[in-house]
């Protein structure tokens, strides 16, 4: 039987990075992927296809609003023309990273036989055993069904089938309002379809500042997207080219197309895991500790997805080598506590650190510093009018505790207050900084003048 | 006679920042303006319309790449129309804020009495006098004349006249390889028009990094720009239609229109700075210390352009805060080091921080780190394959040392390198930290990765 000393369960972010980590230190290390291509979902259906839309739609859409070009494109596989490329490219980089630094590749699905040994299935049903001293599961994860909805119905969408899409639909309903349902409720509502997006949240996005999450709203609104909030589904129903929507308020929302983005759940099925002792959480997540490690297995790590928030892509890469490194050298390094957290909206948000929400509960003494991207020449020659940055920050010290940008670029820019927060920095650092002209980033400083003015 | 503890001459970037600065203190202070509006050549002819072209240009031409639109714009005025709006509302900006802080603003031509008394002269030719106690000479900069060209000539423009053209020139000789003929040259192109460079120097912008002044230089070849470099000028004819420019070499390089750009010169003609005592250097410059005080007279201070390099709008706007923070109130502040310096051209150029020449000319050990747009997924998806970041850090320390950018963004990107250098962090920072995916941002980590790898 083979015998690795990482087995890694899923090509996604997290299993790449903890697999290349591997590599680095010189360990033989194989990766176990169930699809035909390397990158998970984040490369084939999830982040990287959307942000490739998001960025061609709205490049256009901002010229137009700029009065630079008319008329407007119709055709999804025109605008997805460039997804495709991207996707494959980023596919044979991925497979390229692998094979250069000597992962094996196995292709099938993964299953314990024992808490060492791992069942690999091929789509043709051969199977074959390998042994691993350690395990990472990085098997990610996939849109919910929500119950009594039949999204195999070509009108009623998923985040996976939504890019399958041939036309763009005059009308879409979008059932969720957390950041898959808001970024493609901005995508759609920028190639003109006239958007209803339903949650039963009273606010979107709520792990946000307040004030951002209200800022999103307005400009969802700005852009025409209808938002019912405080709404509980009552049914489906599909009767010809139309899926009407029924909220127990008893309203009735028509659209051309359903799109289902209630959530995601973890890929953990066919790994024999309760056999194993490896407990699945009341929300079908796989629960580790700071290091990653499942409580009955030391061995036995998960990453990404399957262990739930953030779920970014960004946290899945930085777990999936921290596992890695834990387990191969046993270093126990901290996830850094300043990660910045990026929802592709339009317009896009980010932050890093503490929102005023966390701030005012742990009673810290803050105060707030805000500047608008119109306050920039920047912000005037890129026609964005709307963009906010908010910086908070320690009334006594003027430790910089947390930065909130909603607008162009947010998710660039952040790194750069997410740097500041990471050493310990002042907002005063702003004040007495010089930032090119013109550029967004001078919102720093506006920022910080406007901050430091209030105390 | 009217009496202010600060007044400043010229109302550009460094004059309003030590207007405002002044008072935010609660000082008496005017700015006397000779132009119609404030802003200087930075909102009138210089960095903020050039800028705004680029921006319309360079959107066009990034979605005509991706064939994403057809066809050119051929008239200057329609891609000039944004360019009105911008400087309109920032001159308004710049108006407002000085009139809401109770900044005087005198209009006229200034011009020393003795050391604390100015003589402004309006247009209709009246006259009337200030004193000061502190005065800060703004005045900056014009594109000096070239000895034997006649700028006046139609076809033949200067920074300042190049916005008024209203055709798009087929063909264009830009004499200067400095900042803004190569800013110039690559929007020109980015239009479509064929554009020849000249220079006397062998290489492009000298004080960057040897690195990303090659790979300008190839990238503005690949844009079908032909550089001349190490062409001395031998001299200018125009023959109906067309400029012809010779060269010392033998050439003949003809052209549509020529744009000179061969360095600019200091306003301070009219201030009667020799009888007042204050040297005016050999390159028509004046020389102030480490505060941004002449020799002759302490309590006259200048800043921005008629100081020189970096003569940077930024940079500019910092020397006027802290000469108004050394005037008002004896505080001796630091200039940032690590202050960025921005280029527009097309691609964009950032850094901050050291060059390699720089170190090893001071023989620090030092690593590099390099990372290519197309390395991130950010990259693929804007379709910037040619970008470029790169660090330097100091072998033994792995402190941060200088960053340094070619590509989209790269005026925003820096802000995060720079950050990290003021903090004396280190390029393992960059290793540790979480980036937004899919963001450009994520070359920091891949470049500490690259240069991590090299130790």
């Amino acid at each position: 039987m083979e015998h690795y000393e990482l087995i890694v369960i899923g090509a996604g972010p997290a299993g790449q990075k903890a697999a290349l980590q591997a590599a680095k230190l010189k360990r033989r290390v194989a990766v176990i992927e169930r699809e035909k291509v390397v990158g998970g979902a984040c490369v084939s259906t999830g982040t990287l296809p959307s942000k490739t839309l998001r960025e061609t739609v709205h490049s256009l859409s901002m010229l137009r609003q700029r009065q630079l070009i008319a008329g407007r494109h119709s055709t999804m596989s025109q605008l997805l023309e460039r997804k495709h490329l991207v996707v494959k490219h980023e596919i044979d980089i991925i497979q390229a990273q692998l094979d250069r630094n000597g992962v094996d590749l196995i292709r099938g699905q993964a299953g314990f036989v024992d808490p060492h040994t791992l069942r690999v299935r091929t789509r043709d049903g051969m199977t074959c055993d390998y042994q691993a001293d350690f395990v990472v599961i990085a098997t990610g994860s996939r849109p919910s069904a929500p119950p009594g909805i039949d999204t195999t119905h070509p009108r009623i969408l998923d985040s996976d089938t939504v890019l399958d899409l041939e036309d763009v639909p005059r009308t879409l309903t979008i059932l969720g309002g957390g950041v898959i349902g808001c970024e493609y409720a901005c995508i759609f509502a920028a190639m003109g379809t006239k958007v209803t997006l339903i949650d039963r949240r009273t606010r979107l996005l709520r792990f946000m500042d307040g004030e951002i999450s209200d800022a999103l709203a307005y400009q969802m609104r700005a852009h025409d997207i209808t938002l019912k909030m405080g709404e509980e589904l009552e049914g489906v129903a599909v009767t010809g080219d139309r899926v009407e929507t029924r909220l127990k308020s008893g309203k009735v929302v028509p659209g051309e197309r359903l799109l289902c983005a209630m959530g995601r759940v973890a890929n953990i099925e066919g790994l024999n895991l309760p056999e194993l002792g490896v407990t699945v959480a009341a929300n079908g997540l796989l629960t580790v500790n700071a290091q990653y490690q499942t409580a009955a297995h030391a061995h036995i790590y998960a990453v990404g997805d399957v262990i739930g928030f953030p779920s970014l892509a960004s946290t899945s890469m930085e777990q999936g080598r921290l596992a890695a490194l834990h387990a191969l050298r046993g270093e126990t390094t901290k996830f850094p506590s300043a990660f910045p957290y990026g929802v592709y909206t339009i317009p896009e948000i980010s932050f890093a650190g503490a929102t005023e929400e966390e701030l005012t509960q742990n009673k810290v003494p803050y105060e707030v510093g805000r500047a608008e991207y119109s306050e920039t020449a920047r912000g005037q020659i890129l026609g964005d009018h709307t963009g906010i940055l908010k910086l908070c920050f320690h009334r006594e010290t003027l430790q910089l505790l947390g930065v909130h940008i909603i607008g162009e670029s947010a998710t660039e820019l952040i790194h750069i207050g997410q740097a500041v927060i990471a050493h310990e920095g002042k907002v005063s650092y702003f004040r007495d900084n010089v930032f090119n002209y013109p550029t967004l980033a001078e919102c720093y400083k506006i920022a910080a003048l406007n901050g430091l003015n209030r105390l």
